[in-house]
C-alpha cells in the first residue's frame, strides 16, 4: 500500500514537512508496511518557500536586501536540490512583517527588495523562479521591484523617480532597455490566487490598501498613480496590464511582473502541485493524506488541501485531511473532492499549549485514522 | 449493514441517548440504508437511570423523601418500559450535591432516603432494582437506608438511634423482623465498581469520608462506628460484611445492602449491559460505536466504552469510540477493545461554548467517520 502525505504547514506550529513526518508516524503504527511519500506543501502564501524546499531536497539562502522602508534587512530564499529552481516569498524582503504598525503607508514602501531576490536567484544561475507574492507592505505596482532588475521610471525631469506608491504618479518615461538580460531567459511562476485588476473599486488600492496602512484620501492617490502607471506602460510599451485578472495582486505587483518578459500568473497551488511533480507520485498511491492548520469554507478558495484533492480526485483516490480545527461552515469541501475530515484536537486547552500539543495531536489522529481505515466492513 | 450506537452520556451536555441519536444522525447521512440499533449506556454512576429509562421506554417517577440532613427533598427514579425493573441511583436522594459544602459533616448525613427510594419501588411491584450508589454524602453504612426499610437498630437503652455515621457506635441490637418482606422476592443488584472494604486504611471514611466533609479525627470516629456496627452484624446476624469487597462503597452502603436477603454487589456497566440485552443486539451488529464524555487512563477501569468493548469483542465486532475529549494517556484503551477514537472538538473555544456545539460535533464527527469507513483500500 503505498500513501502520499501532502499537507499544507500547520501556521505558528510545524512546518509541512513537519505535518506529514507527524502523520507518517501515526500510520505507521498501524500500517508498518506502507510505503509512504512526503510531499511538503503550500498555496503561494506563508511557508511555500519552505516546503517547497523540503519536498526537493533543497537548502535556504539568506542575503541582505533593502525593507519596504529601505533600510537593510535579511531575507531569505529558497533553491531546489537540483539547483534549478529558486523558491521567493516576497513577503521576506517587503512584507507587512517588516514595518512597524505606525510605519505602515504604502505610499512610501517599496518592493524593490524582491527584486533584488529575483536578482539573487538569477546570479545563482536558475533556470526557473516560483514566487510568492502575499503578504506584501507595497502599493508601488511592483516599480520598486522592476527597478532592482534594471528598469528605469523616469519623471518629466528625467530623474529616476524614488520608492513608494505616490512617486508612480510622476512617471513620464520607461526605460526597459537596461533590464537584467537574463529574464529573457528564466521564467517566473507567480503565485496570484486573485483576480483583482490593477485599479478601481476592485483594485489594488482599494481592496488592499487598507490594511497596508492607507487611509481613505490615500487609497485614490494610490489608485490614481497606478492608472496613471499603467496607462504610461500601455503608451510606452503597448502592454494593457490594467486589466489583467490578478494585476491588482499584491499592491499592484501582479501588473508590474507583467512588463518582465517571462512571467506568468497562476494559482499558488498549482505551481506547487508542480514543483512537486505531486500528480505523478499521487499516481500511483492508494490513499492520499492531505491537511492544513484551519479548514473552513474558505478553504475551496485555493488552499493546499483543495488542491491536493484536485489532483487525485484527477485519479480517483480517496482524499483524508487532517486539520488543526474546523469551522462549522467546512463542509462544502466535500463537494471538492475531501472525502473525510479529523480536526486534531483532543481537550480544551489554551492556544498555546495546543499550538504545542500539535505533533502529538497529528500522530493520535493519524493513528487513529488508520485504524479505523483497518476495519472492514461487509 | 447493522451498527449498534451504545455510548454514555457527556456530563453536562447531552444524555446517552442523544449522544446516540446524533451519532445516528452523521452515520446516516453517509449510510442511509443502515440499521441503527440505539442503546443508551451507562456504568451505574450518574445519568444511568436516564439512560435506562431511555433504552427500555420506560418513565421517571419522582417522588418525597428526605435527604441526608433530614429535610425534604424531591428524588426521581426510574421504571422499565415493562414496569419489571426499578433504576435507582443513591444520589437522588442521598447526594453530595443535596448538602450545602458548610453543612458537609458524614457523622450526620443519612442514607434514608435512598431506602425510602427502595420502598417506593416495591410498591410499584417491580420484579427487580437496579442501584447505582456512587456520588453519596453519607457514611452511615447504610444503616438509614435499612431503618427505611424496616430494620430496627437500637441503643443500650433499648431506643432506636438517630441518623448519621456517627450513630453506628451506639448500636447493641439489630433487629431485621420487621424488614420489608418483598425485599424477600425483589433481587437488588447494586452497581459497585469500588472493591474497598468496610474499615480500615482503605475502608470507607479513609478513602471516601475526606470528600463528604469529614476531618482526619472525624475519618476516625467514623471508622471506629463501622467497625462497631460490622461486628455487631457478625455477632447477631453472623454476616461477615467488613472483609466483603466493595462493602466500603457509598460510606458503608455497600456493607448496610449485604443484610437485606436478595442483594448482589456487581460491576456498573455489567448491570446496564444486561439490562439493555447489549450483547443480544451486538450479536447481529456489523459496527459498534461507544462514546463517553471524557476518555482517559481511568475509562478501562469501569467505565461505559470498555465495558461495550468486552461485550463487542466477545463476538468479534470492531469497536469505534467517539469522545468529548482524550486525555493524552488514553492509548491504553486499545488494549482493552477499543479499535480507533475521535474527539468531537473542532475548534478552541471556551467550555460553555465546546459544551453548546457538542451535538453539532458529535453530528460532524460521527460523519466523518462513517465517510473513512467507506473508503476501501486495497
Amino acid at each position: 500500500m503505498k500513501i502520499v502525505i501532502a499537507p499544507d504547514s500547520f501556521k505558528e506550529s510545524l512546518t509541512a514537512l513537519e505535518v506529514a513526518q507527524a502523520i507518517q508516524t501515526g500510520f505507521a503504527r498501524i500500517f508498518p508496511q506502507a510505503e509512504f511519500e512526503l510531499v511538503p506543501m503550500a498555496d503561494g502564501g506563508e511557508g511555500t518557500v519552505q516546503s517547497l524546499v523540503d519536498a526537493t531536497g533543497g537548502i535556504l539562502q539568506k542575503i541582505g536586501v533593502i525593507s519596504p522602508l529601505a533600510q537593510p534587512v535579511q531575507a531569505t530564499f529558497g533553491l531546489s536540490g537540483d539547483g534549478n529552481t529558486a523558491f521567493i516569498e516576497m513577503a521576506a524582503a517587503s512584507g507587512l512583517h517588516l514595518v512597524p504598525f505606525e510605519q505602515r503607508n504604502p505610499l512610501k514602501t517599496t518592493s524593490f527588495g524582491t527584486g533584488e531576490l529575483i536578482k539573487a536567484a538569477l546570479d545563482r544561475g536558475v533556470q526557473k523562479i516560483l514566487l510568492g507574492i502575499g503578504g506584501s507592505a507595497t502599493n508601488d505596482g511592483g516599480v520598486g521591484m522592476l527597478q532592482a532588475l534594471g528598469a528605469r521610471f523616469c519623471n518629466a525631469q528625467g530623474q529616476e523617480i524614488g520608492f513608494g506608491g505616490e512617486q508612480l504618479a510622476d512617471i513620464i518615461h520607461i526605460d526597459l532597455s537596461q533590464l537584467d538580460p537574463r529574464l529573457a531567459q528564466v521564467e517566473i511562476e507567480v503565485a496570484c490566487d486573485v483576480n483583482n485588476p490593477l485599479c478601481g473599486e476592485q483594485g489594488a488600492s482599494a481592496i488592499f490598501g487598507p490594511q497596508k496602512g492607507a487611509m481613505p484620501e490615500m487609497v485614490q492617490q494610490l489608485d490614481n498613480a497606478l492608472a496613471h502607471f499603467a496607462d504610461k506602460v500601455q503608451q510606452q510599451l503597448g502592454l494593457n496590464i490594467a486589466d489583467h485578472a490578478g494585476a491588482g495582486a499584491a499592491g499592484g505587483m501582479g501588473g508590474g511582473l507583467l512588463l518582465l518578459p517571462k512571467v506568468r500568473l497562476k494559482s499558488g497551488v498549482q505551481i506547487v502541485v508542480q514543483a512537486t511533480k505531486l500528480a505523478e507520485k499521487i499516481q500511483t498511491a492508494d490513499l492520499v493524506i492531505t491537511g492544513e492548520g484551519r479548514m473552513d469554507a474558505q478553504s475551496i478558495a485555493g488552499k493546499t488541501p483543495v488542491g491536493v484533492a484536485k489532483v487525485a480526485k484527477q485519479f480517483g483516490k480517496p482524499v483524508i485531511a487532517i486539520v488543526g480545527s474546523l469551522r462549522a461552515d467546512y463542509p462544502v469541501v466535500y463537494q471538492h473532492g475531501i472525502d473525510a475530515v479529523f480536526p486534531i484536537i483532543r481537550e480544551i486547552k489554551d492556544l498555546n499549549e495546543t499550538l504545542q500539543a500539535g505533533r502529538e495531536n497529528l500522530i493520535s489522529t493519524a493513528e487513529n485514522v488508520a485504524r479505523l481505515l483497518k476495519i472492514h466492513l461487509r
